[in-house]
């Protein structure tokens, strides 16, 4: 099976497995696990805050980001199809008693205008604006990646209305190695960071969440209440740290097989590619075949190929470390085949 | 001075003052109050459901309606203007903890094909959809009247989902009047409606929330919960008696003025009507003038006229009891005035 | 019909009434109904707070309460039995998501070591404590008076911890009569106090929350947020001005006529008064009478006393201002009546 | 360093090590994991329930119970000390909006009677009741295991209210050793149950909840709200399976050495064990010492034993897998040494 699923299906490594196997464990909840620390260290370090926390997804790292910087009764800024919104089952509302408000962005990213006529002014009627959410890389755009200038000037008005922002980073060091800058760098335009172990990286579970030594300890809080707060972690933590430290330089390879896997799709008839492929994902629009996209799918499946569908008419191709060269031209070989087939 | 910042400024009419003043009350804690009582009964009877409850505002009417028919997490759907998601402060997620997912509409209305792309699918990741949310007539769409075919269209397709509709009718019989046809028969479009006695229809305050009795009994212990329940309410089910059975009628006289309003702006230079004026809301578009709305605004108050800003470049009038023909010929004199001084 | 079963029952005067005709009313929303505006003033000057606001009912002063001075995960604490905690629909923990600890108190009132006991420390497992709440006069207590010195060392006490204290005075002015004190008194050991218009003052309905000008701010929208902003709220603040300005006086002789009904029962075979009839509350043991509670309520209604059960053992008869001496000694032969029949 | 602080710093055995290096994985989110699949099966049937869910934590367990079988509003009951009201941060007031009220207990379990009076009946003003939260064994009241006719007569007379029971299950195993039953026996006590793998069982990390099918299916999801829901989770699923399968029997070792503990220590002038010890936990009161708590556990770690204190006059001690009965010997001995010496 080749799984272009997603990037959450990569298994962890042979090191990542020897790393848990011999790590250094303690009590986390007692703040004694040196696997954690470590990892925490190292996390605050490369995102350039003052601290960060270990959370057992990547949704919990944004709800907790959401929890700690929210009062009920607040509204929270977002593009229409970010994953807070879209993926997160309305749970921003549902703990943090928020109100979500979308904007409709290109590529993934909102204009400054469309910014600043969404917060709101002092009423009666109004919710409060509090919080600005970004997502970078944009996983519904087709992993779009959000240039740093962009980001920038979002942060920069959020400041001037004293209205905070946290970054979804689930694939930051996607977006970093696209436009070729620093994982810090993009997180210098937050004021928290939420940043994903088990994706691209590869470890088996885990994100981490970043930012001012008093929002984390908020979200430490939370996280306890959340049921997030775990015994010897350091067992999840061995295989973050060389996430972290040594997997994020060679996502360069996944966007280089999501390019060749664009380029060839392009070639095929009845077939086009909706996305500018900025990192690794592929989103492919197969309304011209006039089959259903559960139809395609299952086709794929039985060549061996996994894919998901992205609503009706689009299917999703990832990326990722258990994705090699030739994995992408037998998924191009064997799409062609399918099709040839089809209409033979 | 001429208000028509809003119908909810009407104050209540000698008849209201002297029911209020006679009213045999109760209390309506202990379900004694037979004013309160009465007019629960009428309402239900109006609006064609099986029960309805006095509640102390339109704002309470939606929440409790939220309230009664979703789960905290599940996603309620209304269009991007609906004063639910607008005016509300965020309460529905804040007491409900439910996402708001807003979709943009025409003149108050959205597509069928646009609810449908809403309304989630089962995934683990998504939010349940529950409640779709209307508004009949439309404030922020100038008061437009949705036709009940379009309503009865959205109503089948919400139900072909299981989900429920709530309608908010906070100017039901506006749009009753516009439309030619009877509040029950909107209503019908809804398993939940609310009505505002507070506005056009000139009672001191209050709304009623109508729907099946299982659903009025749990918005019942949600008014309680919300500090809505009250003592001898039948002070203000007085009014509101008299204005569900006699003030409904008289509402098409304040759509003939607004009209009337609308046509003389259109002739003056600068300005421009940007509603269909379905009912008795006139959106004025100022920024041909150049000048901020709040110093026109200001300039109206001076010559004794009041309206609202409405966004940066309109201004909202709105008729009512209180305006008399004669108050908007002087309106449009005064308006005259103020731009020919100003161009002078 | 003599009606003990609360002091919530009393009807409005015909001098309520008539202010209620005569009432200057505008629109609340706006902040320019001006009797609202009076009765806000009066009610912050007599409590002696910075600011006040007309709440649609006591339950909902002390819901904003809570929802102004906590936050989601906080703890509060009150007696076991107040009002807050047993009769509110479980509305602190639905609304404000805070977790209510109970102190089992005597006579309404706890001791400042369970008070310590129960305040919380810094823990990462431990929710914070923000909010104490008090209950003057204690309602399940039987109308207890708590002391002012009491009340004062529970003040300190908190402020001690940086915790906060809310007072519900629904029955303040009870409490005061008989302290012989000034309800500000009692009111300058709390950081808020609410109080009720409509029980014992005779208002239609309505109760004021006063506090700091800055709570009474965020109590305004979550106010709105709960639905109890309403529009020509002057018909009911009319009445409130009466209630605290003309009514408190009279509360005495409530006080009177429950200790006239307490001192008979207490001759009549079978009934105990188990309560220290402070104020207008009288709590009648009738276990030895082996009959169910529901059983002598309702003999009684036949006679025309109207009582409530207080639990499976205890009917609870509360004086007001529809209830004269004459209606006293008519209940109490009435009872003897019935008891004497019932043995015979 | 002899850590008697909690069952909860007991390392991952070399086993378990292995089995998490060898660990099967796939992607949890997609139900792919066979070993977390493995893991939930075997639950599922350890504690005779239809299906079982990996949480991250005991917290997470009890909390998702509570979020799938209550609304906002409700009321549910517990035991004062339990740890779902002590020591998760008003979580459940939180999150899912309930009240919680509290029963005094003794040795962890409250009377028929109490229950009782505690259920709500329905009335307007009343919560309603709808969980009932058990805890055994019962940490707070020192490892209590509370019999199995007790839990049974609970849940029916629950069940004769139409109100659901969860069991708090974190040391369930350590109850059913010491009772001599089976842990599905006091699982039939309940609606779901949540089992800690990571105390006693020596996990790293990670607890289970078992119940219906419907009920865990509904807890899935908000599990995925609150951000447990992981990818490759075969990782610590793999430990948990040797945890639930190899580990329980071993118990009876901890308990025997508790039993130990206590003995000793009831020999100590000054000190005393104020727990029954049915398990693995020793409550010691050291008031008599007239030192406070902090300097008597500071002494402690400078000989080298680690405990934790439980309020201001008893010291916890618990047994675990890391704790032989030479470190029992050890601990005596040094508690001895150090008194003597403060004596002398």
């Amino acid at each position: 099976m080749i799984d272009l699923r997603s990037d959450t299906v990569t298994k962890p490594t042979q090191e990542m497995r020897l790393a848990m196997f011999e790590a250094e464990v303690g009590d986390d909840v007692y703040g004694e696990d040196p696997t954690v620390n470590k990892l925490e260290e190292i996390a605050a370090h490369v995102l350039g805050k003052e601290a960060a926390l270990f959370v057992t997804s990547g949704t919990q790292g944004n709800q907790l980001a959401v929890l700690a910087q929210t009062s009920p009764g607040d509204e929270i800024i977002m593009e229409r199809d970010s994953h807070l919104f879209y993926y997160e089952g309305g749970a921003a509302s549902a703990l943090a008693g928020v109100q979500m408000r979308t904007i409709k962005g290109i590529g993934g990213a909102f204009s400054l205008d469309s910014l600043k006529r969404a917060i709101r002014s002092d009423d009666i009627h109004f919710p409060d604006t509090s919080l600005i959410c970004l997502e970078n890389t944009h996983n519904r755009a087709g992993g779009r990646a959000i240039p740093y200038q962009q980001m920038r000037s979002v942060y920069e008005t959020a400041s001037s209305f004293e209205v905070k922002v946290h970054l979804d980073g689930a694939r930051l060091f996607n977006a970093a190695a696209a436009l070729g800058c620093s994982a810090e760098d993009l997180a210098s335009c937050s004021d928290t960071v939420s940043l994903c172990l088990s994706k691209g990286l590869g470890a088996p579970a885990g994100s981490v969440l970043a930012g001012s030594a008093e929002t984390i300890k908020k979200a430490r809080k939370w996280r306890k209440r959340l049921g997030g707060g775990m015994r010897q972690t350091g067992i999840l933590a061995a295989p973050g740290i060389i996430a972290i430290t040594k997997m994020a330089e060679r996502l360069t390879e996944d966007h280089i097989h999501a390019k060749m896997l664009a380029e060839g799709i392009r070639e095929i008839h009845g077939l086009s590619v909706v996305n500018e492929v900025d990192t690794n994902i592929v989103l492919v629009d197969v309304s011209a075949l006039n089959q259903t996209n559960g139809h395609i799918l299952e086709a794929l499946k039985k060549e061996g190929i996994l894919a998901v569908a992205f609503g009706e008419d689009v299917i999703r191709f990832t990326t990722h470390y258990d994705v090699s060269e030739s994995d992408i031209q037998q998924t191009l070989q064997k799409i062609n085949n399918i099709l040839k087939i089809q209409r033979a």
